[in-house]
């Protein structure tokens, strides 16, 4: 079906469903005989995980907001180079729990870094390389932090931090309807799972 | 003396004396009564410390070019915040083993990364700090690497990646004679603290 390789992107506030979405959505397609890598960020290599838990878990002190920023972003260049590139090259579909759109959500606007910078490191690091369909699971945020599992860094964040976050998505998908899906994840999860799959197929058609 | 703080960075190739001469001239600037803090880059931080020994010595896979230099401006990025900017605030002279040439010199010019991105991405890091003295300490790569300690991943790289680290080095310095202070490091080490000194004094001095 997907005759070349692309990346798709799984994203929303803590406890929305993207672990869930995508492993659905990745067992799916596999039953279609799609070519599939699941992964996610930070964490999708050797180095990545040492991030993630440097990121995540220190705490005292914490890194710096551009510390954070630098840290995703060296994160997010390991995972091109070591598996999101070559999967794309070889024709896999790549699913990936958290991408740009995190990083401009949270470094950029919950953190309060300017956007503009954080868009610019973000595109230098991408090197053109940009999700073909961006799933945005979103849900009120007290729903999101009742379900998440967790207890790093961002999970002890206030309630506005999260706001924050969620506005965040939402704008950058509404300001980009071609290419992000937005799904109500409070909805039950078979159904959100129908969804999912209608607009990846919509998307992998497409192309 | 100095009445307000400022940073002065030691660079130069593996084995070129930087350490050796820092602590030199951290004690005798402490004897003139001067506010001093000895720190280095990576690892200046707790978060430095963690992220000098994913840079170094993680090496199965190694961190790709883009990833490595993004490790590296994390750590300055805490660095700064943590580090040095709180001690030029409070009026200490600040003597750091590397800053911004070596990430020029050993990822601009040796890794090959384009070198006005890697230019741009640390002036957004460093946020307007700049060493008011950079002290290059310039020696032959075999001199610097028959002296250098160590078994990590820039020591084991090829001559020639040195020897584009030496050129790099000089050649940022040749273009900044104003802030830059190349001495030969296979001078005697008492001869090159003597001139390390006039270099720093002069600096101070002059702000």
């Amino acid at each position: 079906m997907a005759e070349q390789g692309c990346l798709i992107a799984f994203e929303g506030i803590e406890g929305a469903g993207k672990s869930t979405q995508l492993r659905l959505a990745a067992a799916a397609l596999r039953t279609r005989g799609v070519t599939l890598v699941e992964t996610r960020e930070p964490g999708g290599t050797t180095i990545g995980a040492e991030l993630r838990r440097i990121v995540m878990q220190l705490s005292d002190p914490p890194p710096a907001p551009l510390t954070e920023l630098l840290l995703y972003l060296a994160d997010r260049a390991q995972h091109l180079a070591e598996v999101i590139t070559p999967a794309i090259a070889r024709g896999a579909v790549v699913l990936t729990d958290r991408f740009s759109a995190s990083t401009i959500a949270y470094q950029g606007f919950a953190r309060q870094l300017d956007i503009d910078t954080v868009s610019r490191l973000d595109a230098i690091v991408r090197g053109g390389v940009a999700p073909a369909c961006t799933i945005l699971l979103d849900c009120p945020v007290a729903v999101g932090l009742q379900r998440a599992q967790g207890d790093d860094r961002f999970h002890r964040e206030q309630l506005e931090f999260h706001e924050r976050v969620r506005r965040a998505f939402l704008s950058l998908a509404e300001a980009d309807t071609d290419r992000y899906c937005i799904l109500d994840s409070t909805a039950p999860t078979e159904q959100i799972h129908q969804q999912v799959m209608a607009a990846i197929l919509r998307c992998l058609q497409s192309r």
